[in-house]
């Protein structure tokens, strides 16, 4: 991946400014201060007294933080170069462009590392000369060290959950002290973990690790600091299971304190290059772990929030919440980057529903007349499966010629399933249901294309044939239902085709050019071998 | 990546069903039919006599479909195993489920591919012989096979446009054949390219194809077929431009007629692993590729809407649109894939603002009274930025025992800034101004953490020295509040750590055991060589 990063882009400082253009060019609630590396509110004019909220940081950890800018969240972001802290300068920027649109105050969201640290708190003071209200918040949500050095745990993901916080007070106009009390407070209550399947590499150069192919990483930070331990991948249940242990061990100096009973908010996080299944199974693994310890889910956001360039992991962050918190969480925002979340309780939700009651042609031919007719459909339906399973071998040969050889295979499949259908079952009276019934069978048990093919024959073919109605007219009928449906559903383009080119039009065989096809398609045989023990049957009987 | 894929996911079947029951969880809006991988609305009550919406195919697209479910889109998803066609029983189950539940008709939303195109066309036609009534479109967006074989243009991300406009139609009570004919005029008007910058591997397997480092791959499908053309990666300007060339080129069957002065949708759809950095910037590409066309961008879309596992790669959609669409594409929709987007015009809007004037460090000192402190002061100035670069190299070597070796180096570029400022500027009359002058002077021209600190710490001073304010007990004051900042933002845990203690508590000497350290600190020293001469200053003018 460190290709892509180094050539899509155009060098690491360029590509600082493009991905902000390209952002706020996306979302219309966006816009730069020319010249600087600053996002802002387009509706500041809505701010109105109430406290502006700042944050930012290094680049390569997008949607953070210029996603999270809106009605509810932040006022402005403030970006550095990739995983670089942004200059004091732009910082102070930033809180003068609210203050100058009205803002009462300015809180700064500042994740803990030491060059965040300082030049927002240089931008701060500044700021505080010309006589702008400013506070302060760090977040370090790290659980990873169980003996964090002295430069303190790292702010991860869990900022995220302070931005809207604090976003979703200033909304309602809480003054700058109580904002930072509360958030202050609810701090207290979040933990974040990371692992990592691969490095990460900053444009035009080497990746931040090495991380051999099927190792893993616990703990490492969003800018590819060293984590905590190295280990095999294991299925994400055990790799959720090892996370929650962790961040959770009451031994740790950094640990979350969780208790069976209490109730959080958890965020699933893509650190940059995990599938989105991947990131829907780690989702239902955390779900399930932390129900398990009879914590209570009551809301989870699962998508890429604080990313580490195109990195293939995850973290997860918790938050312990109570109805107020809660509360607040849930409030509205126009931020791009923040989900469609919905109000509801996680872990109390019933999310399976019963599915419509399928009649399945298990279950076909258990009560009806049994007549002349029947016998008919019973003597061809045995002489059909013995014709198929004479010349599975014929048409597996014609099949190598053109496909992939196993076409006699899944016409035998088909014959053994009606031989074994015929010794449980009664055959319908109705022909139509009879038919069903076989559409069923061929579609479960014979598979590939050739089963919904013939399948869609039958299906279509049965609607023309019901108990009052099978005489030869409706049969035609029927036949030719069929072969519309077929016409309908296998030829590629919906009505464009002709239907007089026998050429193989889809599945694999349409990749065979069609000089190499000398000799008679197997399917065709196959259908002339069906047609012509139904006609034997007949000949038969009359 | 292959890694990742492998061995978090439990097997290639088990890592859907966990995948959907993560997804499901996730969305209140959403729930699963026991025992099926269909994900139906959980608020069917409100179809109430609407036409219900059903889409689906192979796993591994994520969030499609499923995600796109809610009022507004879908009614119902189906999936499949990893690129394989859903059955046809589990789409008919999703058909009669919506029936029962009251939709007036059903629509299938399939993506031109043989298995889908049977598999849907299967169930369409065994639920028509229930009585429903049912219609399908087939989405056939692929732009990148000039000639396209039988098989037909693949349908890719335009599906989701296609989701979303059928969806609002439904949603305002539209009947089927309305919403058949509406969507099918539409279709006319997207198309799709996409280009790759790695394999994908389902689950289990091996990569779905090679490419070199350094290759990318253009036109290829969601399952990782082959595209059209392999080169070496440009940038993202260049690639985007070969891109849209190549959907927009009449001499192509499969070309989107794109003309300057039409307005489109965009949508920029990450295939998977490329970084959200990436993202935004293939995004702004996109934007002024089609700008600097004539063509007016109405709305833009960018993010994972139908992705290929793990592929790092991207596609382009776009869409004609008129007032009419456009509207359709705005409506409101509940499903939680969908975006946060914005009703506005994207080429048309403004999104730079002007930043506010910053008196920055290069205007100050233009116009004031000079006096005997002011000499003072340039003494003192001259007399420091001499004193730290004759001790350029002792700091340097104390730095390389336990930093990395530059102290010194920065030192010198503060001092010459300081001699280079004193040439061209007169020193301000006001001591706090002239602190304030040097605190933007050290942070834009010292860098690192050393030019951070030393401008906190003069920032800070800065407040307490006024015009009218500047006798020794003022200076005093001032000298405490610097040190008081730099203690608030350089110790890494807020007012928690001691003071007293000497050892590095940030940056990157932080990491250096304190028993390594047995000379002075180099930064010590600095500061040291910086009051001797202030001080011999002072001495010599009084």
């Amino acid at each position: 991946m460190l290709t892509s990063i180094r050539k899509l882009l155009n060098s690491t400082e360029l590509c600082v400014d493009e991905a902000l253009c390209g952002l706020v060019r996306s979302a219309s609630g966006l816009c730069l201060l020319r010249g600087l590396r600053v996002v802002v509110r387009s509706d500041l004019k809505n701010l109105n007294g109430r406290v502006g909220l700042v944050s930012g940081g290094g680049s390569g950890h997008e949607p953070a933080h210029a996603g999270y800018i809106g009605a509810g969240m932040l006022s402005a972001a403030v970006a550095g170069g990739v995983f670089a802290s942004p200059p004091p300068a732009s910082i102070l920027a930033a809180v003068l462009h609210l203050h100058d649109a009205g803002a009462s105050g300015v809180l700064l969201i500042v994740k803990n590392y030491t060059g965040d640290r300082l030049n927002f708190g240089l931008a701060a003071e500044q700021a505080r000369n010309r006589g702008v209200s400013v506070a302060m918040v760090i977040v370090a949500d790290d659980c990873a060290f169980e003996r964090p050095g002295k430069a303190g745990r790292r702010g991860l993901c869990g900022t995220v959950f302070v931005h809207k916080l604090a976003g979703a007070l200033a909304e309602e106009g809480y003054p700058l002290d109580k904002i930072v009390a509360k958030v202050t407070e609810v701090l207290k209550g979040i933990g974040t973990l990371g692992v990592s399947l691969s490095p990460c590499s900053v444009p035009g150069c080497l990746p931040s690790f090495q991380l051999p192919p099927g190792d893993m990483e616990l703990g490492l930070g969003i800018h590819g600091e060293p984590g905590i331990q190295r280990s095999k991948v294991a299925c994400a249940d055990q790799v959720v299971n090892t996370m929650i242990d962790h961040m959770t061990n009451p031994s740790s100096q950094s640990h979350l304190l969780l208790n069976s009973g209490d109730s959080v908010v958890l965020c699933v996080n893509n650190l940059g290059a995990l599938s989105c299944l991947e990131m829907a199974v780690v989702t239902r693994a955390a779900l399930s772990t932390l129900e398990a310890r009879g914590v209570v889910v009551a809301r989870v956001m699962s998508g890429s929030f604080m990313t580490s360039l195109e990195m293939a992991g995850v973290s997860l962050s918790l938050m312990r919440v109570d109805p107020e918190v809660l509360r607040l969480f849930d409030a509205k925002t126009s931020a791009p980057a923040w989900p469609n979340l919905s109000s509801v309780c996680v872990s109390s939700r019933q999310y399976t529903v019963e599915p419509p009651a399928l009649r399945t042609w298990a279950q076909g031919g258990d009560a009806h007349s049994e007549g002349r007719s029947d016998m008919i459909c019973v003597l061809s339906l045995q002489r059909i499966s013995s014709a198929l399973l004479d010349r599975q071998e014929e048409l597996n040969a014609l099949d190598r010629a053109s496909g992939d050889g196993d076409c006699g295979n899944t016409h035998a499949q088909a014959a053994r399933a009606i031989q074994e259908w015929l010794c449980i079952h009664v055959v319908p009276g109705c022909p139509g249901q009879l038919l069903s019934v076989l559409a069923g069978l061929v579609q479960e048990k014979m598979g590939g294309s050739s089963g919904g093919i013939y399948s869609l024959f039958l299906t279509a073919a049965a609607g023309h044939l019901t108990e009052g109605l099978s005489h030869a007219g409706a049969w035609a009928n029927a036949v030719h239902a069929g072969i519309q449906a077929m016409m309908r559903y296998q030829t590629t383009e919906l009505g464009a085709e002709s239907t007089r080119d026998l050429r193989a039009r889809a599945g694999r065989a349409s990749y065979i050019a069609a000089e190499r096809v000398t000799l008679p398609d197997p399917g065709a045989v196959a259908v002339a071998a069906i047609l012509r023990a139904v006609l034997e049957s007949l000949e038969e009987q009359s």
